[in-house]
Parts: structure tokens; sequence; C-alpha cells
């Protein structure tokens, strides 16, 4: 699936290849901070329809590209929860909150009606939106596809609304496993085949996003987080995987022995720490506080020198927030986090 | 201000002193999953009402040592946002919500409108519980006294309300770091004053919960959280200080170093390992993952007992969750829990 990109920074940064300068993307970089963001999300009903609207969704994809020349990656505008929204259990995003499930799956009975869907048929409209940008953007830059991993999707269908404990899957995670284990494995399959099906589509990259398996005890996050992206892992041959665990800091060597190509790192963690602990063996990718761009520019600039002096010299980092940028952000304020990382990183190099 | 206890387990292994079994106290065991408490709950027009009416709150912080004669400790029932509203802030509990404040500190000019309030007054209800709860409970057991950490209180009074990403707080520390740590001196002043009062009253070991520190990077969290506990634990003399920052597994080291006499552990990082990074120079206190506590009890008894086998044979581990029990759990589950440390410690000592 590889093929010549104009600007194959993120590509070689990800093989742990020599560059000119750190390549950066912002996850969330298409969203509520850019005032064309909110003018486009307008134009749907709601979160979803953008996300299945491939015309609406590839103009979210491509907004951040066209505002900021600085990136050197795009990610397909889509959601984690695109995979259990097509199993059908009712998903919807009620306004101001988290989303929710109108039939969370509870019991061995709910987890045997669900069925892996068809990425080009049920998730096709995603496959669009990759198509529809791969369009636009030619080979310019590379596109970034992604999925929830299986225990994040897990945590919200299970959940079916916020919750600030996880009760409901923790606890059938210890009264329940074997239900729980039969979940994961059917989100694990989905995701391979729709993480695939991204690949055929156009994307260059795959990044799983594990945002709660930081929630778990290090044994069940092995058991019940891990084990499962891992799984991922195995199936995608042909571009490279970033894993992203929120809270995970403490897993990284285990999670670079899943044969991932890069791991996403959050904020809590010491870059350069991580380097030293795994940075031999896989490309890592972050992580900048997100509260850094509430600062003025000059403290912006400095905060990026901090992460781009503790990862230090060499090939292997992607610059990237170490979560998504916040909707309140003044999108002056990430020019001169962009800039910061072409000016600065080029003596790393 | 050490006496003579009846039951010193608590007291003997935060000293990393022999003891027949490990001793065990729960976070929250006077709380919501209690019907005695829900009973009693009721008698106060709110929450902070039944903080701030001695009798009623002596009586809560009982009720879990009456029905379960396992616990090896009490704890005033209180809550750590005493302080910020003795400071006048207007500090109220929206039902089915965390924690409001009516006037959130954001400026410098809200900063100086701030006191230490005096202990003994505006916080005198605190020492009424206290010296209330002494008077039941004689020298039979230990009472722990606590406060919040000043980066923790120091959030809620910033953010004002419900925030997931603390946006508030953590963007002040990029953009205004000298008015937060004007704001941190001063709940560092008062939290310094409060817990010596607490001991004055009667407490015979003091914590501080440091909730919120766990969201910092790596940096941030010596220069705004861990610092200002340890001036707290400086000041500290006469009695045990346990410190416990939720997510803050990767710091352990950096906690052991304030001369604090023990950490808590929330149930993300191994006990094991814990012991082996930090164990020699303290005790450690949990750190079973309350979700357990949902699962049948014979799942518990085998979950109390990884915990015990992690930590291992010798002195210096208070069990106790790694987090506050769930309002959700059945009073009976919390029984089997804490019969399986009666009954399986002994092994370890």
């Amino acid at each position: 699936m590889s093929r010549t990109l104009e600007n194959d920074r993120l590509m070689r940064a990800l093989r742990r290849e020599t560059v000119d300068r750190t390549p950066v993307w912002i996850m969330r970089q298409a969203g509520r901070y850019l005032p064309e963001y909110r003018a486009l999300r307008t134009r749907a009903r709601d979160f979803l329809t953008l996300c299945k609207t491939p015309e609406l969704a590839c103009e979210a994809t491509l907004q951040p590209i066209k505002r900021f020349p600085q990136l050197d990656a795009a990610i397909v505008f889509s959601d984690i929860l695109t995979v259990p929204d097509a199993m059908g259990r009712g998903l919807y995003f009620a306004a101001g909150e988290g989303p929710r499930f109108e039939r969370p799956v509870r019991t061995l009975r709910d987890v045997r009606t669900l069925h892996v869907p068809d990425p080009n048929d049920e998730l096709g409209y995603v496959m669009s939106v990759i198509a529809a940008v791969r369009g636009e953007l030619g080979d310019k830059l590379p596109l970034i596809g992604f999925a929830g991993s299986p225990w994040t999707v897990a945590t919200y269908m299970v959940e079916g609304g916020p919750s600030k404990t996880h009760s409901h899957i923790r606890g059938m995670m210890y009264s329940d496993p074997d239900v729980l284990h039969e979940l994961l494995e059917i989100l694990a399959q989905a995701s391979c085949i729709y993480l695939a099906a991204q690949i055929a589509a156009g994307a260059d990259v795959v990044m799983v996003f594990d945002t709660w398996g930081g929630t778990l005890t290090p044994a069940a996050y092995k058991e019940f987080s891990l084990r499962y992206m891992e799984q991922i892992v195995a199936e995608i041959r042909d571009v490279p995987v970033v894993l992203f665990t929120k809270d995970g800091g403490a897993w990284l060597e285990a999670m670079a022995d899943t044969g991932a190509t890069a791991l996403g790192l959050d904020w809590t963690t010491d870059i350069g720490d991580a380097r030293r602990r795994v940075g031999d063996r896989v490309a890592l990718q972050g992580n900048l506080d997100p509260c850094v761009l509430y600062a003025p520019p000059e403290q912006i600039r400095s905060a990026v020198a901090n992460v781009l002096e503790s990862f230090g010299p060499g090939n292997g980092h992607v610059f990237n927030l170490g979560h998504g940028i916040h909707p309140g952000i003044d999108p002056a304020h990430l020019e001169a986090l962009l800039n910061a990382v072409h000016e600065l990183s080029p003596a790393q190099h």
C-alpha cells in the first residue's frame, strides 16, 4: 500500500529514519477550536451525521491542512464509536455530553446479538471519506486512519453513557470476565477488518486510541486491553501502527512488545524517559500538555522546546499534543506551536 | 501526641514494625454504600451540613466501625473542601454532581482576597467531630484525620465546577504560574495548621489526598503539587503522614523523598513493584481495585489474596482499596474483603 509522498516526514519518523525536522500533527486538529469547523458543523444535524456525510467529513479533514501548511499529516475526520454504531446499539450524542447508547451491552445475550460490521457497507461512509480526502490530497501528505481500542469501545458500549468510574464494565471484568472477553474478541475482529479497509481505501498509517486502558490494574490492562491491541497489530501488515493508551505511561515496554511501529504518549510521561525505556524499538508520538496552548505564544515556544530537548537528538519522534486539542484554544496559539516545531526541531536532526 | 491504643496494627504497620496481620481500613468507609449512612444523611439538609453537624458527622464516622469490627481504623467524616469552604468561596454540592463554588478563584485579585482559616474557629466543627469520635472510641482504634492536597483543593477552587480537562487551572499554570503559586502557598499554610489542629484534637494519623496531581506533567507535578505536600510533611512532626496521589504511580520515589511515612496507591500500580521501588523507605497503603467489590465473594477473596501476595511477606502494608468504595457496593461484599484480609494476611507476617 505504500505510496511515494511529497512530504514523507511522518512516514520516515515512524520508521525511525532521518528527517530534516520533526514531523508534527495534532490530535483533533479538525475540530471545534477552528471557526471554519464550527461553521461546517452547522451544516449537519448532529455530530454523527457530519461523520457520515462524506463531502462534509472530507472538508473537515482538510480544514486544518488548508489553514496550517506546517502540518505533516491529515487524519480522517471520524469517531472511535463508528464500529459500535454500525453494530446497531443506538449511539447518539446528547448536547454538551459524551456519547450514549440507547441499548448498552451488559449480558452474554447482548453480546451474542452483535455482528462484525461490513467495513465497505455499514462503514462504507468512512471509506468514502478516506477516498475523497485522498483524491484532494493527492500524494502531498500522508493520511492517518484510526479505530478505538477494543477495551475503549467496549467501555462506551457497556457503560452506555457518561461515567466517572466505569463501574459497569469494570464490575463485569471481575464478575463475568468470559462475557467481556467475548465482546472484546468481536470488537478486535471488527477493528482489524475496519482498519484493513481504511488502508485499502487510502490510509497510510493507522492509530489505535485506547482512551480508557489507563484505568485498569496492570494485570487487567494486559488481559483486557493490550492483548486485543496486540491482535490488531499482528493483523496490520502493510502500514505503520501507532498505539496510544492514555495514562498508560507505566506500560510502554509491554506496548512496544506488541510490535507496534510507534507509541503515542500523553503528557504525564516525560518523553525522554520514555525514549530511554523503549525508544530503540518504536517511534514515539507526543506529548505536549494540551493546556500549554492556553498560554501566550512565547510560553508555548518554550514548552515545545522542552519536549524536543527531552526527546533529544536523533530519529523517531513525531510531535503532537499528549491528547486532543481543546475546543477553546485560539488557532493562533496552535500556529505558534507549529512554527516552534518548524524552527526549533531541525537542530535535533 | 502518641497514645497507647488497644488496636495499634495501623500505627505499627505505618512504622513498618511487625504485626500479627495486615491492618485494613477503607477509603470512604463511612459512605453511601451503607444503609445506615443513607438514613443518617436524610437528617441533614445537605452533605455540607452533615459534615458541619458534629453529632451527625461523629455518628457517620463510627457507623462502619460498629458494623465491621474487622476495621483497624476510623477516619473522620469530613470533606477535602472544608478549607476553601471556610475561605468563603461559596461551596455547594448540586444534587448528583460534584462540588461547585459560587465564586471561583481565577485572578491574582481573587487570590489576594483569601485568608488562612482559623482551624479552631471557622473549622472548629471538624475538631468537634474528632473530639466526639475520640470520646466514643476511647483508645480502642486509631483515628485518621485528613486534608486535600493544595493542588487538588486549588483545582476545585479554580475550576469552580465539574471539568474533565481542568483547563482553567492547568491553563493558569502555564499562563500565570506566579498567581497559582500564591494560591498554593496559602492552601499549604492553611493545610498545615488545619492538620496540626486535627492532631491536637485527637487524630493519630493524617492523610493528604491528592486526587488531581496525576493529571500533570512530571515537572509540573513536582512544582505545583508535590512541593506543597512536602511542605506539609515537613510541618507535621508528631504523627504519621500518608500521601496519596491518584494516578501518581510513576512518581512514588519522589513522593517517598518528601519524608512521608506512607504512600497510598491506587489500583493502576502493582503494589509489589511499588514496594521494590520504595518499600524500604515508606509503608504502602492500598490497593485493591474498588470495582472488585462488584464481584461475588469468592472473586473478592482471590483478588485480596493477589494484593497480599504481590506485596509479599513482611512489614509496612496497610490494606485498603485503591480509591473510595463506590456507593453501589453491597456491604456484604466489603465484609468478604475484610474477612479475606483477616484470614489470609497472617501468613505474610
